[in-house]
């Protein structure tokens, strides 16, 4: 069955939040939900904000979501919106504003224990949202999804409900001039990696493969630019494209293998979300190669790469020294990435062993 | 700047009516609109039927659409509606149905004079719609159009608002398993017709070029099988899948030349809609080509062709005899061509010795 539901209306371009000002008429007072600085250095508050002051729509601002947000986070952004009386949500910056921004404007609406909150069931209320991403990798501004810390699981959980579909997502490759470069390549790899993934799940359609592959073209291309730190405004233009497309791809297909490893990476170690995938990514096609060759030769070849040795030398060069770890804590990651919802919905679904050789043989 | 707007959901595989039944239970009542029997030979107005018995959810039954539908049929339609109390519509059909079920469901919910029904100013009132195509062709489906005879004007013209997006699309290819080979050649040609005008619009996109781009590789891997009336199920999903594909493309860009051309033909000639299409699309590729070669080959190459001389004569054997034009009709529907909205919007802007041309060099 092909199924696609993809409510979020997009805007990709530069001045797109100037050329669009009608989307922010959502409500009469927006709380914006960002991070503590990003947003500002960038531009891309002070354009929100000039466009709603001009618009004379009222708004607060909850700048506090750190990277990987936990439960206190948003039940504090939520107290603030009801606070201020918001009526809507403006998310700015990467993914973590952005995944705050969803949760906070279900938890506006209703109230929902911390101990239910990633229970799926909630009542049809939600604050609507505009989301504006400063990177260029986790998709959240067209995903159904909000991904938290969950201390309890200690694991990263996911919030998943068509409820939180932004109504518009506004994507301006402009604010992502400065962005380090370390930065670009860690969101870039995870954008890389919802497109990889989807493509390489039981969930794909035709539909969603073709904008899965255009994703994966797209960032292909950007491989070589960003190893060489050549990162020119065609360069930045084709990394939103890819985040965008992956982004659409995983609100259909989930996530798999790849993010359920790197949950644990990013949990106990604090290494950034997209590296964590990036470090498993090369063995994870090696892994599928065995039950689907000619998905993984079509993936390949849509970034140039004659095989897996390639591309796996690529992303090492673009990841550096990797960190290192002990045969311990990859058997401990094991256990936890065995029990996330999305380990199984990959072509091939991997045994207890799989996923520790899959942590081994990228990480030891 | 990059566009995308779909709020429609879409289930499309065998069995998808019986396999999402709580699509249905979008209002009290129905209003089913249909024609006189294609839906109830074909098996899907019973399979309606009987999900909504099954859930007790009411309807009625308007069937008198007819091919091509003017504006006296959509006001009955919409009385219907009001006199039955429906709050929500199925329409299911090919275009003629699907497009009479959105206007209904406009003039439902709010007076409109005749006069201003293609003014594009309504107010924001509309009935629910879930769409069930069984042809592939329109796309309707998944368009914010609806597409009506407008005697005033001598020609076809077009309702386009988002609020005739349809809610839900359901596309069941076994429907179509009777359906006659020439109206699976007609619309085939106007589904292709709509992802070709689509990639050579001022208007596309990346994302919409490459669904476009897959919906001309599926028609195009249908079309010997078209020529050899060797319909396979296999084929039908092609099929479908292609005529959804240009139906999200040119809910993105429009459609134009083609379109734009075909219209008179229908009008004054009772040609159907696709075959219209299908008649000048080979002239427009070599008229788009003196623009956009590197385009029109990338679109023969999606469909295996050389050129556009073996794509011309693969259209020109599923279309079989032509109709004879007198140079005088040609020239009285250049002058019709000239208004139409859509004209001006494909990559290249005919002039009106063009258009004549176009006319000329495809039909005499």
């Amino acid at each position: 069955m092909l199924k696609f539901d993809l409510p979020t209306k997009i805007f990709l371009g530069k001045n797109c939040i100037k050329e669009n000002t009608n989307v922010f008429s959502l409500g009469k007072k927006a709380l914006i939900v960002t991070g503590r600085s990003s947003a500002k250095k960038n531009g891309s508050q002070s354009d929100v904000e000039a466009v709603l002051n001009s618009l004379n729509i009222d708004y607060a601002i909850f700048d506090q979501v750190k990277s990987n947000p936990d439960i206190p986070t948003v039940y504090k952004g939520a107290e603030t919106a009801k606070a201020e009386h918001a009526d809507f949500v403006i998310a700015i910056g990467g993914g973590s504003p952005m995944d705050a921004g969803k949760t906070i404007a279900l938890l506006a609406c209703q109230n929902i224990a911390p101990e239910n909150i990633f229970s799926g069931s909630y009542q049809k209320k939600v604050l609507p949202m505009i989301h504006i991403p400063t990177t260029s990798g986790t998709g959240s501004e067209v995903t159904p999804y909000s991904i938290l810390s969950n201390h309890k699981a200690q694991t990263k959980s996911t919030i998943a409900t068509p409820l939180i579909f932004p109504t518009y997502a506004l994507l301006d490759p402009a604010y992502q001039k400065d962005l380090p470069i370390s930065i670009t390549i860690n969101t870039a790899l995870d954008a890389l990696s919802h497109n990889i993934e989807s493509i390489l799940s039981m969930k794909i359609n035709p539909l969603i493969a073709q904008i899965a592959q255009s994703g994966i073209k797209q960032i292909g291309d950007c491989l070589t630019a960003m190893e060489n730190n050549d990162l020119t405004e065609a360069v930045r233009e084709k990394l939103q494209y890819g985040s965008l497309a992956g982004g659409i791809a995983i609100a259909h297909t989930g996530t798999n293998i790849v993010h359920s490893l790197g949950y644990s990476l990013t949990y106990f170690r604090d290494i950034d979300h997209g590296r964590a995938n990036a470090l498993t990514i090369a063995e994870y096609l090696n892994f599928i190669a065995k039950t689907a060759p000619e998905k993984v030769a079509l993936i390949l070849n849509d970034m140039k790469f004659d095989n897996i040795s390639q591309f796996k030398a690529q992303i090492d060069r673009l990841l550096g020294k990797k960190e290192a770890f002990t045969a311990e804590e990859l058997e401990k990651y094991t256990q936890i990435a065995l029990k996330a919802k999305n380990i199984n919905t990959s072509l091939r679904a991997p045994s207890e062993s799989d996923v520790l050789s899959l942590y081994k043989n990228s990480l030891l």
